[in-house]
């Protein structure tokens, strides 16, 4: 299976934003779209699962289906659809020297599949690279958040946990910790952020890391 | 990925049969359904892609479709309703010591989707061998014949090939190559035989493969 890295060349700059929910990925993916599109450039925004209309036909089995599914099959449903997102969206427009600035990567897949224990990370990331030829973004900026305020952020009103409230908030600590351990093992692709600092801070390093890789 | 070869015990026995359209398949593993179900064993007898609801679901995206599925895309579709008949369908026979007999299985995959050329077959195999958790079949049949013969079975009135229909022989000539070089790369789990056999001397030559693993 590809291991590597390969570009499709053509000048364009792929971003993807990773991080719990409530971390505010879609904030900061919108205010550098904003920016970058203000400064000229053409900027595609998309995210996973989904994207394409196979991709919400994929999505919609694994996400709304009743009854089980097998959790090698859910991966590679979900690595088909990364599959036929990147082959037909995000490498024609990184061809074209456009932007493409993404929720969600394979990151996503290896932290949260893998968190979940039924299936090596490892393994999660190689039949995403397969699936991609071997795509990885130019930055990744994981927006680093303890659980317990990226629940406090969904669910303000919330004051305690029951049993089951409290295993999925294992759960995502096990998420965050994976998501730290890629980024602890890919320091040149990912820029790691406190997710509690103020939004215009958020942007600003942003801003500042992505002026670097446009030049 | 997986590579091995993995068996979930419990005396099982794995068959699949292989082979171009119109070599015999269906008509084979119905005469060893019978013959085993007659010596008292439980047989399952199914087929790829399908043989699971969700399994029909994924079929209708990639048979049916409109419009274009990248690859790869369509590749990890099969390999997730592999996975999925093989972890709900498969290894549970297997593990209650019952026969699966199933029309097409990973060697499938690898000899069309390899001819196509659009994959490497042996990546086609690493992606299979990782969703179904490395389980190989005991047993493959494959019936080799003529792509021309088989043409000619499936339709006998058809005298002479336009170009489409020229195209469409090379290409089942390719898999015929590539199912070929399968089984002579594994002899031991290969039982290849000239599918312009008598029907029952064919199916003689099977039962007596299949008394020697079932004992």
């Amino acid at each position: 299976m590809a291991q590597g890295r390969t570009r499709p060349g053509g000048g364009g700059l792929f971003v993807t934003f990773e991080g719990g929910d409530g971390a505010g990925k879609s904030t900061q993916a919108a205010l550098l779209e904003t920016w970058l599109t203000e400064a000229g450039r053409t900027v595609v925004r998309t995210r996973e699962p989904g994207g394409t209309e196979l991709g919400d036909e994929l999505r919609e089995i694994v996400l709304h289906r009743r009854g089980h599914i097998a959790p090698r099959a859910e991966a590679l449903i979900y690595a088909a659809d990364r599959a036929h997102h990147v082959a037909t969206l995000v490498r024609p427009a990184l061809a074209r020297g456009e932007v493409v600035i993404q929720d969600r990567y394979l990151d996503s897949s290896v932290a949260y599949q893998g968190a979940g224990r039924e299936i090596d990370g490892g393994e999660i990331r190689n039949v995403s690279l397969w699936a991609t030829e071997g795509l990885l973004p130019d930055l990744t900026v994981l927006l680093d958040l303890d659980p317990a305020i990226g629940r406090t952020r969904l669910d303000a009103a919330r004051t305690r946990y029951d049993r089951l409230e409290a295993e999925a908030a294992e759960f995502h600590g096990r998420v965050r910790d994976a998501y730290l351990a890629l980024a602890a093992a890919e320091p040149e692709r990912f820029l790691v952020l406190d997710a509690t600092l103020p939004v215009e801070e958020l942007a600003a390093a942003i801003r500042a890391r992505v002026a670097e890789l446009v030049g």
